[in-house]
């Protein structure tokens, strides 16, 4: 089973290994990074590098998309080197996938007109302007269209199991769930526009500018 | 302020990404991934590479200190230039800190004899071997000695979540988990050896094996 994550100049980290570290796990599972050109690609953070492994023109076809999001992601929608390529690869896909505003790509490409998807909470209308109809739930899945999109960053690991039990069944996701022993008990109940207040909107807005 | 993730052949890509894509948004951030010699350093799926930055001889200090696990954490074990670098650069730390079989590492520095601490569950005779107390806790703080062990690979994030609210209090924290999304909603409830049934334990063993 070929399982794609394409990166870009400054994507985010999270967004991509979360499903990795669910999806690499699956049996007969095969992982390909890639890029426009293969070499080290930075994070959004500029901290960390990632290796794509193939170019772009190198994959032609892939079971498994997953789109990673991040703050290179509205440069990348107009690079149509790899909005045309994920459009191709979608053609040959069993799931094609997103988290964070990875999904901004997939509609870029034409994938979410008229459809509901989701995205990071802060880009619901940067989605909305691709033709999607967005909706605040975690993980939304289009079974006939076999599209699935997360919203932000660490969404990607209740999206990657959510797609390992549709790709490999239930026991088998369980099983990844307890090898990664993702139990979260996240110390504080602000991960979400509807749960955090004000004041940590706020704070997050001066930290990221 | 410093923040130091050594890597090693056969690491766990999430154990160490969970972390850096809390702390990495800190104000004051830097952030460095080391390994013996810089270059890219494939996770233990072999699918992933990241590109360790400096080597263990350029640095000699940091404030925080985040050693992942993987299953390359037993031949780690006996590398007396990784464990020896660990002990070293722990005498500078404001906090040493683990993630999953990272923990065996900090243990083999002698920095856990005779404290509780936290590791994979499916690790925890080895943590035990170091001279720690193993507990199933997914985070296990030791304030006065600054040193924090979580659990299996997502427990990560939980970890760096506690260890951005010592670092730069709770808003900065509850910031970031909004910025990260991070509101979690698995599709299971097996992540841990609690929860999880003998089936799941055992579908797990097939898969890894």
């Amino acid at each position: 089973m070929d399982i794609v994550f394409p990166l870009y100049p400054d994507y985010t980290a999270l967004d991509a290994i979360g499903p990795y570290e669910v999806l690499s796990r699956l049996p007969g599972a095969k992982v390909t990074f890639v890029a426009a050109e293969p070499g080290v690609l930075r994070t959004d953070t500029g901290f960390l590098g990632i290796s794509a492994d193939a170019a772009l023109a190198d994959i032609d076809r892939a079971d498994v998309l997953v789109v990673p999001g991040g703050t290179g992601t509205r440069q990348a929608m107009s690079d149509e080197g790899l909005v045309g390529w994920i459009r191709h690869i979608h053609g040959t896909t069993e799931w094609t996938t997103s988290v964070c505003t990875g999904s901004l790509l997939l509609g870029a490409a034409g994938l979410l007109t008229g459809k509901k998807a989701t995205t990071h909470w802060g880009a619901k209308g940067e989605l909305e302007a691709t033709g999607a109809t967005y909706v605040a739930e975690r993980v939304v899945v289009h079974p006939d269209e076999k599209i699935i999109t997360a919203a932000g960053v660490s969404a990607g690991i209740d999206m990657g199991l959510t797609l390992a039990a549709a790709l490999a069944g239930d026991d088998v996701a369980r099983a990844i769930q307890l090898g990664i022993e993702y139990d979260p008990q996240p110390p504080f109940d602000s991960g979400s526009e509807a749960k955090a207040d004000q004041a940590t909107v706020e704070r997050l807005i001066e930290i990221m500018t």
